[in-house]
């Protein structure tokens, strides 16, 4: 784990390579995932037939039938064979989330201005999602209730999950939260040809609207080339967690949420800056002998050591800067009086306030969305919300008389723009 | 013109033509963009120097000196110098876009919900916004303040504009817009280059979080292949109207507004749909006419006979489920009472309400963003707003008896997905 100090010579240089630092680029995948929509484009449903035997060593049905979807009565069954305690956690997660998410739905506007013109916005929800949920060690019954509950919530008719089944295997922690969130359809394909299916539609997959949800790097480049098409959430890349702590904290604590972000992926990144180094220290020991116990250890030690820093900083103060530059999905503020920094962070995902706010707990059951922006991105997008269901329209309704106080001006600057039929839309009726 | 009948066989497929039919694909610019993309990113300023040489046939002195920016005091002059009338006018569409995108700015939340736990979100502007402002017959002065002032209500710190100036000259209406607008840059470059040098940066332009503003196909590419580099407000295509008629309207109105779209391109789309054949075939008439009366007939002769439609249905009603369909950027209810009918809007970019409101009053003056999604985006985006240039930051602050209730759930569901460092960064803070 690379430590940098702010006082020492070079540290700009040191923490501008940092927020520089790409984690996610690969040139080949753009080349791939283009040709696999192109070809799901074409040969729709063979394409995916070819492709999920080639990946996910599953079979469907050259007609549409066997072995591509998952029943809503599977679902419920999944549910109702849950033990209790994940029911039960499911259900207060589900929950806490729909609360949340309930109170950003959008509200109308529709008025009269001073001229007499009438002006407003309706919201409406798009007609069809598609969720990506994936396969294998990073099937997160989470990420189903996190990106559902919002579509669900914004009142989407049609939610349609689709998720890769190596081999036929699906997860039952995903199917009993898909029953939780109320989704409509269940689809057995993944990777970049299940999002070019849902983008373009197939003849047994309607298409969608807007497609949301993690993914590898195959599926965010597949979201990114048909981002147009359809709409989607955002391009998102490795995990991360930028932690501001003082030396007063437990470092087995720290070290634990430095962990928790090392743990996702190989590429994730955990940033610890403090005014303490001492503590640094200890948190660096910690992470170590908590390494040497987690079945996860393999994967957070690589992360750890390719991507993980300490920065000491003089004064806790001077984090903030430093942490508008690195603008992370994850802030957490380990100290007694969060306030005053919090006050001072405009750009990051998501912020965890105070030495019992550990990240973790927002992924899981706190209420905001845990899918969030990653690579800086946080500097010009947001988490994910029932807003990236709905889409605004606005309105006009301008009249006799709203239409001699500003129509001169509007045919004005038709005219001046070279516009004559804008104009001549306008003159006509003043006449 | 074609004409398609609702009643007649075959209108379904035909009509199914109409809504897939694509008017701005061209695989060819995706492989040219990317090129310039690369150049931009690996030259820098050497490449803009090569490609404002290129194709704009404009010298930038290598050293970012001469030819490189229009200064804010050339605004001033080229807004002093302008006509009473449009300076009148530019400031009356100034004022009215400012109030409608004012009364968009978003609320923070900041509660404690039933468990004690405090949640929320904040709402930040991003640092900096590029605004691309097309040069040649397509430099409005409308389309600088309705991507201009925008961000300048968000609340953005930084305002680039680029714009191509064929041969070095720009525009006094759009250099008057920009100071009426308070950009703070202006960079006389165009093109994809201008979208790179945006979103990477060179040694002369600093780089910016977010790129607005129309284009043509390789504007609008650039944008869309840097989006995740920077926030962009949407890929636009080429404009489109859809009026709902009845035959109660002069038809010289509606043949000026089918028009006015029609004028701004080629691959513009007009549409009518109307209860009442004859009436159509007074329009289609009145456009005849009106044509040959106009400046622009050429581009808007090939827009209407390439892609302008008229579709005769039995009852006006029978218009929404097309319209939803069709999804266009702007949508005329010309008919006396448009409520019944807007109510049942759902994918538009914007409507225009009733006879008195042409559409182009909302390009210019009524307040409304004229940025609006294209080419069937309305089914999931919106037209630009405030939004586009501010970020959400959710908030926790759990605290311990917060975590006492809602820890042991969210790490019973760590431990599920098999995550063992995101349970232990809660199991050892609730010891």
């Amino acid at each position: 784990m690379q430590i940098l100090r702010a006082k020492d010579e070079g540290f700009e240089a040191k923490f501008r390579k940092l927020v520089n630092s790409r984690r996610d680029s690969d040139p080949g995948v753009a080349r791939d995932v283009a040709g696999i929509i192109a070809e799901v484009r074409a040969r729709g449903d063979k394409a995916l037939v070819d492709y999920s035997m080639r990946f996910d060593d599953h079979r469907l049905a050259p007609d549409g039938g066997d072995g591509w979807s998952i029943s809503l009565d599977e679902c419920k069954a999944a549910y109702d064979a849950l033990e209790t305690d994940l029911r039960d956690a499911l259900e207060l997660a589900a929950s806490r989330i729909r609360a949340y998410h309930e109170a950003q739905l959008p509200t109308d506007r529709d008025y009269r201005d001073d001229a007499g013109i009438r002006l407003g916005a309706r919201w409406n929800a798009v007609e069809a999602a598609g969720l990506y949920v994936p396969g294998g060690r990073a099937a997160y019954p989470s990420s189903l209730l996190m990106n559902a509950i919002p579509a669900k919530v914004a009142g989407v008719e049609r939610i349609a999950v689709v998720t890769p089944t190596r081999k036929g295997e699906s997860n039952p922690l995903v199917l009993a939260a898909a029953h939780i969130a109320g989704v409509d359809e269940i689809w057995r394909i993944g990777g970049a040809h299940a999002v070019a299916a849902l983008a373009y539609g197939t003849n047994t997959i309607r298409p969608v609207d807007v497609v949301t949800g993690p993914g590898n790097a195959w599926v965010a480049e597949a979201k990114r080339q048909l981002y147009g098409v359809v709409g989607i959430d955002m391009v998102a890349g490795p995990s991360e967690i930028l932690v501001i702590a003082d030396g007063q904290n437990d470092p087995d604590w720290i070290a634990a949420d430095l962990l928790s972000q090392a743990e996702h992926d190989p590429s994730s990144q955990s940033i610890l800056i403090t005014d303490d180094e001492e503590f640094a220290m200890q948190v660096g020991d910690c992470i170590d002998l908590q390494c040497a116990q987690l079945s996860t250890a393999k994967t957070a030690r690589a992360s750890i050591d390719a991507h993980g820093a300490m920065i000491i900083v003089d004064d806790l103060n001077d984090a903030v800067p430093l942490a508008n530059r690195l603008a992370a999905e994850h802030v957490e503020l380990a100290v007694a009086d969060p306030e005053p920094l919090f006050g001072r962070i405009k750009h990051a995902g998501s912020v965890f306030l105070g030495r019992m706010t550990p990240e973790a707990v927002g992924d899981y059951v706190a209420g905001p969305n845990h899918v969030l922006p990653t690579g800086r991105r946080a500097r010009f997008s947001s988490g994910l919300s029932v807003l990236d269901f709905m889409k605004r329209t606005s309105f006009i309704e301008v009249g006799d008389a709203g239409l001699g106080a500003i129509g001169p001006a509007a045919a004005a600057l038709a005219h001046a723009e070279g516009l004559p039929a804008h104009a001549r839309s306008i003159e006509e009726r003043l006449k």
